[in-house]
């Protein structure tokens, strides 16, 4: 139960992780904290994915860049270490996700930089704050994220479709919702799509391409937003030869909260 | 006279400048559209520079990097040649400004990679539509500009003091500045500094480092914004072989109004 974590600080979190306790979804954790989501790749595609990011920054908003060959974060945690602070971990190589890991001190290697993502769960004490039930956390699930027809705009090697979280919200609350999010682009901010999902081109609400599948009662309105794990869908595409990401859902808890991301 | 080119728009005001027959400093022109500021760096630097600018936000705002080689936009501006399009430019090497062009085209090279950062006189109109004076503008001058004691966040070869922009404002429009400025990040955003100019590190408000010094009133507060003259500072300081600047001042006026920087 995420609750029996409810005391502990973001650090305190990190060092549960890092020694293997705690190795499901982030979602609920250390509330009105910052969470990243984590891709780490060989320092000869670093400059391209930067350049994505910059061009895509509702999707990638970037919250800390790491020295090459780097593990350990200089801005948005201290005593954290990408490599081990994570819950569970993806490898990828040429475009395929070949295992889940808690730690990936094993595959580090001095030519590889990682880049930390704002991540959507940020935000969702502040919606819980406002009065919107997040469902995911309701029923003890990971958010459900699908990958959508929506073009990311290319970079260098880079290019790929653009990945979605969804949380369902009652009509009154739909404009709330917006407006909360809307504060904080550095964790996506505000929604992409609302309404409809086969316009942004998801075929099957119920089977997302990540994550669970979330109830949706009778008149409530699907909402999107841009996700941290876009770059997995970027690499599924583009195929780079190796590539750490985090598996969906489990996420770099961060010393610095939401309000220190606002301007 | 600013007033004489009042109704041309960007692309208008882009060819005047590309002909070589608008050479002065931008601040007033197309009021509403944003203006960029512009460092050119060859590739090797360009994955540092990039990691600089996402690390000094407030200071490096990027709208938009173009493609390696490329000298045309594709983002902020249609027909756009950044070789041209700044009334004046700069060239430094090794650290050292060797000499002011209306025109770089003869200095490209297919390795140069060209930068461009939000530039504070896209405020400006806002700031005026606020009821808040532009001195310089008054005057007939360029904005001062100062480096001042404020080290930036380093990232690879890349460190040096942050440059500032001022315009002094009476105290009672101090909050609405404040306000107005905070609302467009990407254009540097709300200040840097308020007040005594010493405590940044300014030691001589008459004598700024770039751009004309202008008239303080009795009882009006010197405020002080991010300024995209930092990479020139940076420069300056880390001495590259050969880079590329906007002449302070000398601005490219973006097809993008301000209002759209906003998310």
């Amino acid at each position: 139960m995420i609750s029996d974590y409810k005391d502990l600080t973001p650090v305190q979190m990190r060092h549960l992780i890092r020694e293997g306790k705690f190795t499901e979804p982030t979602s609920g954790l250390c509330p009105g904290y910052a969470q990243a989501n984590l891709i780490i790749l060989r320092k000869e595609h670093a400059y391209d994915f930067l350049l994505f990011a910059q061009r895509n920054p509702k999707a990638c908003p970037v919250l800390e860049v790491l020295d090459t060959g780097s593990r350990f974060t200089k801005f948005v945690a201290k005593d954290c270490d990408i490599a081990k602070d994570f819950p569970k971990y993806r490898i990828y190589e040429k475009g395929v996700c070949t295992g889940e890991y808690t730690d990936v001190e094993q595959f580090w290697s001095d030519d590889l930089v990682g880049f930390l993502i704002g991540c959507s769960f940020s935000f969702e004490s502040e919606m819980i704050e406002a009065g919107i039930e997040m469902r995911h956390n309701t029923m003890g699930r990971n958010v459900p994220m699908y990958i959508t027809g929506i073009d990311t705009v290319p970079a260098g090697v880079f290019s790929g479709k653009m990945v979605v979280s969804m949380r369902p919200v009652p009509p009154q609350q739909v404009v709330k919702a917006v407006t909360v999010t809307a504060q904080l682009p550095k964790v996506h901010g505000s929604p992409i799509h609302i309404g409809d999902p086969s316009v942004i081109g998801i075929k099957d609400i119920n089977h997302p391409e990540f994550g669970d599948p979330v109830e949706i009662k009778e008149g409530e309105v699907t909402m999107f937003w841009p996700c941290g794990v876009t770059p997995q869908s970027v690499v599924m595409n583009v195929k780079p030869d190796f590539a750490i990401t985090h598996a969906p859902g489990h996420m770099l808890i961060l010393d610095v909260k939401n309000v220190d991301l606002k301007e």
